[in-house]
């Protein structure tokens, strides 16, 4: 495996100190691209953290719709590839489906949110992926205490290994609904952390997530929002702010989604049936105003 | 155009104040698929914030090597779609190319960082992008001020109009080396961002950016670095980390690569010669080691 994080010389520049100029070694997270291929032939090429790359493929290929379980991979393998100085890269994973899965076409590669009959307004992209979802996230029963689902991010953090190093890198976990770790990946990339997660979930056997609950350390977007749901996970929390279509998926599918979460607050902005919230209405704070429906052209 | 926020009511929930639960309606960024066609042929989707729809795809066109400037492009429009209620989605964009430009494969869409020659480890996509550069970024003679570029992401701020709006969405910004505020654009995509501003250059007829610096309000990553290098610009700075791949494409093609800004203080990685650092040699407060080379492998 290649490594995660890499040390370079860098100069720091401080305006407001004395002797303001100083080289300093910096460790910084590693970012290299892994090609996906599917029965010999390339099908994606992704910049992610090295790492779990199998479990990065198993994720990548369940939210592209190549694979529906774990099941339909017979085997993965790093394809020995070697750089200029002879060493092995690990940037290229090849994988071998089970008997009678279908191969991607290879235009379907990395062509994540379209179909050919997909007109691309917002909601024909959630028509789409709600096609391709196989578990019935709505019907999750799974209730949230607000106090634990605030305190996730910063137990997070404390396992956040390489973001500790180098300031520069996502993170996804998946926490149980009382707030106890079960998985943690760090990426580059937010959607290489979350398909990290996913497959790691997938190959032990654990989907769907129900009763689960998936905390990034992004925003909450469209794709992130997706692939909680295919996974089957009833609860997206985002540390900053959901995207209009991350909101609009996530109430179509009936997905709990809440961001913006700091110390001691969150915002929920779809499936709040799901948080124990004390009884008695809502208090509305401000004049009572239709809800504007999410802009269907953008 | 579609719209760029829109408005969605949302529960906050409180747990440190009284009547800690409060409708509200919150203003998000909006979130859409752009399929980008290039004549007539589905090419990519991008899931971006609408406006500036056509420099979001000359910039695209130009980061992804089909085009090489914007007199390659003979017309671009937006497509006739409808959502089901019959208003225009704006989602589409179809790019006709000047004569002798030669078509992208369809396998090409989207593949961005690898050719089909491409081993696809670090040193690699390096050398695939390198190719597809036009401009000698390192014979850029401009020099910066530390001073003017710790400044530059507040003032990129203070333009952010769908930041403050909405607290979840990227910018990048073209300066002058002096500091100047030439072009901003704000989108829930980075690397969209950055293709919004360079396909704007583009368009009038500014490429090569010599003598500028963009500034982005995100991490370095390599496919960044990578944008400002096609775009000719020598100087990248960014708010927080860089990548490692970040780093050693602009060691390699020349760039100044300035990250973690803060008020007073900036770190060079890349290309600190065009740094106007206090006369002498810089303070070492650090004992010496020798740059440890960024990971081929990842």
């Amino acid at each position: 495996m290649g490594r995660v994080t890499s040390r370079v010389r860098a100069t720091r520049v401080d305006l407001a100190g004395e002797g303001h100029v100083s080289e300093r070694v910096e460790t910084l997270v590693v970012e290299a691209p892994l090609e996906v291929r599917v029965e010999g032939l390339s099908f994606s090429v992704t910049m992610r953290t090295p790492g779990h790359d199998f479990d990065l493929t198993i994720g990548f290929l369940l939210s592209e719709g190549v694979i529906t379980s774990a099941a339909d991979v017979r085997a993965l393998m790093h394809c020995q590839d070697e750089d200029e100085s002879g060493s092995p890269t690990y940037n290229v994973v090849d994988v071998a489906l089970a008997e009678g899965v279908a191969r991607p076409a290879p235009e379907d590669g990395r062509r994540v949110l379209t179909t050919s009959a997909c007109g691309v307004c917002g909601t024909a992209s959630i028509d789409a992926v709600r096609t391709s979802g196989r578990y019935d996230v709505a019907a999750d029963e799974t209730s949230y205490e607000p106090d634990v689902l605030v305190s996730l991010p910063e137990r997070m953090r404390e396992h956040q290994k390489v973001f500790d190093r180098t300031g520069g890198v996502h993170a996804a976990g998946l926490f149980t609904a009382d707030g106890e770790l079960v998985v943690l990946r760090e990426d580059i990339g937010r959607h290489n952390a979350v398909d990290k997660v996913v497959g790691w979930a997938a190959r032990e056997g654990l989907l769907p997530l129900t009763g689960h609950v998936l905390v990034v350390s992004s925003r909450a977007s469209f794709e992130l929002t997706q692939k909680a749901y295919l996974a089957g996970i009833p609860a997206l929390v985002a540390v900053s702010a959901p995207s209009s279509l991350a909101v609009e998926l996530a109430r179509e599918v009936g997905l709990t989604l809440v961001a913006f979460v700091r110390a001691s607050r969150l915002t929920a902005y779809a499936g709040v049936g799901r948080l124990r919230l004390a009884p008695g209405e809502p208090v509305s704070d401000e004049v009572s105003v239709p809800d504007t429906a999410v802009s269907k052209t953008g």
